[in-house]
């Protein structure tokens, strides 16, 4: 943990969420418990079940759907959306911004939201692109819980024109306001750390699935009835939001197919060990997985 | 949970587990615990160190290197070494068991295991192949525990020409005893449901594990560093027995590599979705990984 300096007030007068769901939401209960990161907090959605839920927690001032009414007093705008509708919410927003505002977000996947961005971005506003690796199966407002972030990374691509680096310490200070611990990195290097450690285990878990649900019916129903370990780890990765993963297997297209790719040479691999029954090959694959959960653990608590 | 009738005495006089790891040790730990399933223990290891272990734990009565010894006044041997070495165990000890007692094993796969034993059967000896579905990411008899068992599946696969179907109802009062539920299905059947269900599922995530420590060296430390909880899960999966698996993999190896092949074409099908950015085709698997989640919680906790 870094060592926060103790400060006057809260780091921003009004903050603004949009689209409150696992992660905006959880962003608002810390704002709403702490009190060290804003003064006002404002939630923007434009389902109108998620404004009465989010009205119903109590974790937000002001709730509305009116985006670009929102965001006008703004100190810093949160983008929360699925990384496809990032462009599309920026382009409304960001005209209505005043000047020396700080616009950020929280895409899992960043050289594409970056670049659906970067075309509406003003000289007098700051972007600052992060990612919070949190996350749990649920998704939506209820799902949203002050400690989400508490010792998780948040990984921030900053721009190389970035407007002004003060906003770059704001927006990581906001971060570790919310428990996480930062890093900056290229966005192109993030994509690919991302589609090895989230992105290709959230495909090959959906797939898993799929595979088992075409298996003909007196197997697929003890497949969901004798569901062991393994397969049952799968299913509850595999429960996460459709259209946010979608949008991140889009928008992290080549990383993604890059990683697959590897890893489906490595699968037929295997295969061929054990059609072969290569058992140096099995042991020494078995042995690499056994290894790596162990620098794991020694890296920290798994 | 099914009802178990009250019984006078224990099931057993004398129960000798043969290789008393995670399994071994657990039903070790529960007859010790409860007192109904036999009055005495003996448990035996080839290796000196985990007799030890057995002996400080006090989970047997005897405990000994000696199969061959220890079998000869046993009215059930189980055996839970790795399925690759039930052949040349029961092997050593079919001949010295005493008429009427029970040989049963908790080997993972069903089909070969009974193939490496039948040659060495008795007609004065009943044999009941069972799979305790149960385990954790730990193996070696600390790794054991009384309650292992409780409400998970033990499916047994009766031999069609089982000496006596007595003995099938004794080894599944042993498993109820055990906290288990139990169901019988053939052997063939069995290997198909474990090959989706739990072998495919630690293959993928051992293979992932290779993928990710093949990556270049910057890359492969962040992924240490930022392992998310996708390929953290998957880590957990990855740390089983080496030694365990290789014999799981080579012993199941039709219905492994036919789920395997199904997997990799939907893997595939998959990639070029992404690939041509076709989104219905995601939502869609993503939407039927949910369903499956949604269907394993409603058939129980998941």
């Amino acid at each position: 943990m870094v060592d926060t300096p103790a400060q006057d007030g809260p780091l921003f007068d009004t903050l603004v969420v949009i689209g409150p769901g696992l992660i905006g939401a959880s962003v608002l209960h810390r704002a709403r418990r702490d009190k060290t990161i804003a003064r006002k907090l404002i939630a923007v959605d434009i389902n109108p079940a998620f404004r009465d839920r989010v009205r119903e927690l109590g974790i937000a001032d002001d709730v509305t759907g009116d985006a670009v009414a929102a965001v006008k007093d703004a100190d810093c705008v949160m983008l929360c959306v699925p990384v496809g509708a990032m462009g599309e919410v920026a382009a409304a927003v960001i005209p209505a911004m005043k000047a020396g505002a700080i616009l950020t977000d929280t895409g899992s996947t960043k050289v594409s939201v970056i670049e659906s961005i970067r075309p509406f971005l003003r000289s007098d506003i700051a972007y600052v692109p992060a990612h919070p690796m949190a996350g749990t199966e649920y998704s939506g407002p209820d799902a949203g819980f002050a400690t989400l972030f508490d010792d998780r990374w948040c990984l921030l691509t900053p721009l190389p024109d970035s407007t002004s680096l003060g906003s770059v310490e704001t927006v990581t200070k906001l971060w570790q306001l919310c428990g996480a611990r930062t890093r900056e990195m290229a966005p192109e290097h993030h994509d690919r750390v991302c589609a090895i450690v989230s992105h290709l285990p959230h495909l090959l878990a959906f797939t898993i699935c799929g595979t088992a649900d075409d298996l003909a019916d007196q197997t697929r129903s003890e497949v969901l009835e004798f569901a062991a370990s393994g397969f049952r780890d799968f299913t509850r990765i595999a429960a996460s939001d459709p259209v946010m993963w979608r949008d991140i297997f889009l928008s992290n297209r080549e990383a993604i197919l890059e990683m697959l790719a590897r890893f489906l040479e490595d699968a037929q691999t295997m295969a061929r060990a054990i059609r072969w029954g290569d058992s140096d090959y099995i042991v020494d694959c078995i042995e690499r997985g056994r290894r790596i959960r162990r620098s794991l653990l020694e890296n920290r608590q798994a």
